[in-house]
């Protein structure tokens, strides 16, 4: 069966229905101990594992025999959406059901089997930010996709597959539930203020200091208010700035100086949690970039999504944000 | 520092910061095998280790050794809510914060140390919802409460930290974003023609058959058109009823009978998964009983949310519910 979007007719939410990812195979340490042990398909000299890649950073040259390549971005061998096909729209009844269209990649970050993005150099962390960029502003010229979602899984416990430090990339035919309630949100304080909501707090943020981890010329890294989980942390330019893919060459670096130092804090602080991050931007093709602000969301694996969650939308964060920008403040003390 | 709600500015998301959380003791089988094995408070013999109860259904007398209760409900040690205290809110800036005001109770499913819902007897059950109806129906009566949400945790990685069979109660001063967001759209739905949209959803899914796991004289048990999560179910009563709590006593064993089936389906077909469930019911003092129709969601917890969920708030799920409804019919046969 092909992906396809299913919306649910109460809360209008879309899921994904991905057979095709149920076969995906599973290749983080526990199961590499049990299973037997496959060559890693991310790893340099293992290139025909993964389907011909869509772009290539090529390495700065070192030696004869290094690596080619320093970033390798590659479709997902078990995409949850499809790139080619007719667009269906079937509604019967209360149901409605679109065909799964859609961009899945991987951007595989280094050639080596390092499984921390920690551990990557700045100038290796900035060729893959530029990857991120470069694949964005390709991606958005085929007017089908309305929003691109950078995200990456480190860690079993934050559903990664693959130990390969790797992340990954959806273009989907629509704006997300949660991007469309933050640009709405946006409006909403833009509409009543003329000022970008996230321009405001950031200002009284730094005002404060008290939920503010680290800084550089050009990005943030706070601890936000309404914190859902424990050690959760933004990272934000100080400038505004609507789409992520947009920044100079000054900017990838200072954002991959900044990344580094944050992922860094977290290994030091908590003792290499799981994590997820994902880039939040403004939605392709809409001109809306006076109300929005790109920022990465970093969320550490530490507790379980449970039965209150699910259930009411709500979270209980047992951290206070204070706390959690003041330990990740003093980490790399 | 006592609990807080605070919201987020941008998408006015509540969280509850409860710092009192932190402290509360692992007692999932893991930790018990690490670490020294503390006598589990929750078994009958121990009750002083719980603070003391508000509300014990007695044991049918058998013999005059057997525990005198059946099932207990006690506040939680670790609450992330607190019943007392005056509610002030504190608007400075950007943030709003408000006191934790809430109550958040536990309810003891059995005496035996039992760690599966599903082996409890469909008695045993029923008297399990009786006490949740109970405490809905006091609690409805402290008018700062605006809705209850009864769910339940079994399984460490859905989030348990106590392995005796046990399902918690949060009543909170606000509508919670899920309850707001299934309102929202049944009164849409109402509003155009005049009937329930999970009604009409019902005898759609009945004609059709293909989502139906289970069935008997007043509940439904399906897997909804737009799941989430694999294997992801819904308990529905046939007849259209808003509030959960105001169930017969014929009800509460047929609802018992379907609880107690679903749980050991998935059991069977899964091998004992980890799960959430809850129910959803009319806010209280919320007058639009012909819109709302209360149900019990059933979360099994077989894949990790990772960062393309919490990045836009859709889900990937590798699972039809059509192939899910299929393998949970044929488990009890």
């Amino acid at each position: 069966m092909m992906p396809e979007f299913r919306k649910d007719p109460i809360v209008n939410r879309w899921v994904i229905i991905a057979p095709e990812r149920a076969r995906r195979p599973q290749q983080t340490r526990r199961d590499r101990a049990t299973a037997t042990l496959e060559p890693c398909a991310f790893c340099a000299g293992n290139e025909a594992m993964t389907p011909p890649e869509v772009l290539v950073c090529p390495a700065t040259p070192t030696q004869a025999d290094a690596p080619r390549w320093a970033v390798r971005v590659v479709p997902n061998k078990y995409p949850a959406l499809t790139k080619s096909g007719a667009c269906t729209i079937d509604s019967s009844g209360l149901y409605q059901r679109q065909s799964g269209l859609g961009v899945h990649e991987v951007i595989i970050e280094a050639p080596e089997h390092v499984t921390h993005t920690a551990t990557l150099s700045e100038q290796q962390l900035a060729t893959v930010i530029s990857a991120y960029r470069e694949r964005i502003s390709a991606l958005r010229l085929d007017k089908r996709w309305r929003y691109i979602l950078v995200y990456k899984n480190q860690g079993r416990e934050a559903g990664a597959t693959f130990e390969h430090v790797h992340s990954q990339l959806i273009a989907l035919p629509m704006v997300p539930r949660e991007a469309a309630e933050e640009m709405s949100g946006a409006e909403v304080y833009y509409d009543s203020t003329g000022n970008c909501i996230y321009c405001d707090m950031l200002r009284d943020e730094i005002n404060d200091s008290s939920r503010i981890v680290t800084a550089n010329d050009r990005f943030v890294v706070l601890s936000p208010f309404a914190s859902r989980f424990p050690y959760e942390t933004w990272i934000m330019p100080k400038q505004h700035s609507s789409s992520f893919e947009q920044g100079s060459t000054h900017e990838t670096f200072d954002l991959a100086r900044c990344l580094r130092d944050m992922l860094n804090r977290l290994d030091r602080a908590l003792n290499d949690p799981p994590f997820n991050y994902y880039i939040h931007s403004n939605p392709l093709a809409d001109n809306k970039s006076r109300l929005y602000h790109w920022h990465i969301e970093i969320l550490p694996k530490l507790v379980q999504v449970a039965g209150f969650e699910w259930g009411s939308g709500s979270y209980i964060n047992p951290v206070t944000p204070e706390d959690a920008a003041r330990l990740l403040r003093e980490a790399l003390r």
